[in-house]
């Protein structure tokens, strides 16, 4: 019996192991895209990513896959298994039931129409007209909508959109989030007046400096090495290029990171950089033993973004690493910055001011932005709002929460690409990294007293290997909350991130 | 019926489209592994190799394909498929037949021993020595042996090796090439008797000018410009990149040629870009209509080289090509080239002169270095000669045929990667394409009378209209053969090749 839940144990671990290569390969394939592809090819393209996505829907809903996971479940060695063989199955359970349960005519349906949406999206934005945008949004809306009351059957959800955040962060449900926001909001809405009322606002205008393309890479190649992130060594297993939009992709060994350089604004790639080299650190420094298996994966996109936001704000906008990477700024783009002191720098780079746009947003504002999305998402999948709604919500939730006016929908409700693209329940994860990466720091503080200080002489090793230890090497052997749990002790709570929050502004705008 | 055998035809192109698309991915993965890959990434990359060519093999031997072949080629409606849909059927009939014939285990033990002798290879020639190699090496041809048995049924071929040379130049035979290839050396060691003696030898000393990398990319940007293969605009298929080894990858519309920079060898990556443009723009010009078919597909290694071969050597190193392209190259490489006539550059770029290393060698005596590996091949295959012999071997007919003497293994029968690869039957297709260039340049010269006058105001239009017309477009619609027989009216005749290289070399060495 031992033997023969052994044997399908180990032909299961063998098909998600091919799964997990081809999702390897196709993150290449992607890559090249958006990197390095001639112009012409993209029909070529298409048809690639449509085959291999076939081709992996084909492997991961194999009826053998089912049929080994049966006789795992009803053995009576079932106990035998270790924990982490244990989640592995429940991984692949949990992804065999969902993949199998959505009929193949809804997914290419909605795969198509996504296209669709994302194209027009494109146009309407450009010409900043909802109305094109709308019926598009409205089917996809539909069929997400029918995907969700499926996914909420075997996912076990009470309600629909609880089944589409758990694509993204497993078992979070919006209630949790609901009042966790609420707390955050009030705190950040309290903290904006007392920033906003300070006498003592920034001069952001050597933010402004003329930087040449090559000064802002050898700026970039300097943080990824002060974070250990190694892109130039033989050894390395990263690499850092140039997008329209900064993304990380990769698995292990071979994890990229891209940014773009804005020649009048050359702090956008020094937070690009920080932010996606977090996101690489995480996804490099996974367990080496759990490699090919489900539970060597990241946790959660919540999780994952705790890491980038750690990097790009809790660690690089943080005096301390200044101290450090300030000379070198200076020394890299000397002339330019010769005049720049330390704290007129990192008073610049911490400039809070309530905007329209989310990207754009500082570390004060950025979660009243996503804390708007999760509102009209949340009321969109329980039918209390039409997707024709959306630009008059959209622009009085933004008057009312962040106080700006919206002047048209493409610095609105089509500012961002998720909500075409078919990512509904997404928006969430952005604002749990931040409650999650100030849960954390204030754990770390505790282990390694003297982080800022290290940090300071440029010293990053012990935090990354405090966040490897407890974060990166667990991969996915827990849930989000249950990771948190186990690291920090305490359920989700927006606090601790509060907590550092006030005490950085009220430092630097003095109050 | 009709609808019958059309149905069988449209469900064999839906797998083949597959398969074709599939194949372009594996490209993909394979190009950024030798251009853009962290080092770190090799074992992960060998994974996704090795998984996509399981998925490849899979589809490619699935039972289906046989029985709708079987449906289509018994069919009382086959008469009324058309050329294309035929030539279709053949090919995939040829490669299923191919593949299925191979027992999976004898493919896997191969690819197996490809990759521990190549391993072993580079070690072996790194220390010159054979006797390392040589174990696996033996095993390797052993392998080769098995499988070349067993297509020589399949394909019906008199010798193993003939069995081997079909794969790479279809339904071409040693003694075809054996009688051709007879004729070729005696006509080059008739013409290098002539050069040697002459005393009009070049000064190649401006060859060796030291040119930064920068200026090295832009002149092979002004090449393949002036060639029109197109990797700068919005509408490009193409790119340059740098790696060891130049080579071209790729399909139809995203096809991309690598290069080696050599300081103190500038005109090293004029000629391997020339070489590789060569190869893209057939690529890029093959038949659109039959895109994702078999039959819009290359015709064969040979057909390809002899593309590569004539805008490298016929174009690339002619008075007329450089009487446009000197004063491009003296103004991006100013000053240094200022004093170089246009005879004296032309003279040194066509310096003719025994040596060891095919791949340095020169137009006149590179097909010497191919008949030699051919007749090793040959005999190799036909057990007349051992692999333990192959050193003894090697150097007896370079002392014989070229003049040199081999010091070392590492310079003789190490030097190429073909035969520890696994490629054998491959190394004729060099000097066949040499030999089809030939064919096609006289028969090009017939039609477009001007074409060298053409080619001295930098107008490559007409040549590439017309190779497009003959060559590229014809895709893999006939045998290498067939399609040198249309074209030029004549079967494999070394003879133009020798023309053409007596006029060249006469003019340039006076006699």
């Amino acid at each position: 019996m031992t033997r023969n839940i052994r044997s399908a144990y180990e032909k299961l671990l063998t098909r998600t192991k091919d799964l997990i290569v081809l999702s390897t390969a196709q993150s290449i394939i992607h890559w090249d895209m958006e990197t390095m592809m001639p112009p012409k090819a993209v029909e070529q393209r298409s048809q690639q990513l449509a085959l291999l996505s076939r081709i992996s829907h084909k492997m991961s809903t194999a009826p053998e896959i089912g049929k080994l996971l049966n006789t795992i479940l009803t053995s009576p060695q079932h106990d035998t298994l270790s924990e982490v063989e244990k989640r592995n199955i429940h991984l692949i359970k949990k992804s065999y039931d969902e993949q199998t349960a959505l009929p193949e005519k809804l997914v290419a349906e909605t795969a198509k129409q996504q296209a669709i949406t994302v194209n027009t999206w494109k146009k309407a934005k450009k010409q900043r007209n909802f109305a094109k945008l709308k019926p598009e949004l409205e089917k996809l809306v539909t069929l997400n909508k029918q995907a969700a009351q499926i996914l909420m059957q075997v996912k076990e959800t009470t309600t629909p959109y609880d089944a589409l955040l758990d694509e993204y962060e497993p078992k979070m449900t919006a209630s949790t989030i609901e009042a966790t926001f609420n707390n955050l909001r009030q705190g950040l809405t309290a903290l904006l007046e007392k920033i906003q009322n300070s006498h003592n606002q920034p001069d952001t205008s050597i933010l402004r400096i003329r930087m040449p393309t090559e000064k802002q890479r050898k700026i970039a190649q300097a943080l990824t090495q002060t974070l250990s992130y190694d892109t130039i060594t033989p050894a390395a297993g990263g690499r850092i290029d140039e997008t329209e939009h900064p993304f990380t992709s990769g698995y292990y060994d071979d994890v990229r990171i891209t940014t773009h350089y804005h020649l009048d604004n050359y702090t956008s790639a020094i937070f690009s950089v920080l932010h996606e080299t977090g996101h690489a650190i995480y996804e490099q420094n996974l367990n080496t033993e759990w490699k090919y298996q489900p539970a060597g994966s990241p946790c959660s996109f919540g999780i994952h973004e705790s890491q980038s936001r750690l990097y790009e704000n809790i660690i690089g906008r943080s005096k301390e690493f200044w101290t450090h990477m300030l000379p070198k700024l200076k020394q890299i783009s000397a002339p330019v910055l010769a005049n720049v002191s330390l704290s007129q720098f990192v008073h610049a780079i911490n400039k809070v001011e309530p905007s329209k746009i989310r990207i754009e947003a500082d570390e004060v504002t950025y979660n009243l932005h996503v804390i708007i999305r999760f509102q009209i998402e949340k009321d969109l999948f329980a039918d209390k709002i039409r997707v024709s709604e959306l630009p008059e919500i959209w622009s009085q939730k933004y008057k009312e929460q962040i106080g700006v006016n919206i002047e048209n929908d493409s610095e609105g409700v089509m500012q961002d690409t998720h909500w075409p693209s078919g990512l509904f329940g997404y928006f969430p994860t952005y604002a749990l990294g931040n409650i999650y990466s100030g849960q954390l720091i204030a754990t770390l503080s505790k282990d390694i007293q003297d982080w800022r200080s290290q940090l300071a002489q440029g010293k990053l090793e012990k935090i990354r290997v405090w966040l490897t230890k407890n974060v990166h090497s667990q991969g996915d052997l827990y849930d989000p909350a249950d990771l948190i749990k186990r690291v920090t002790g305490k359920s989700l709570d927006a606090e601790p991130y509060l907590k550092y929050l006030r005490e950085k502004y009220s430092t630097l705008y003095g109050f």
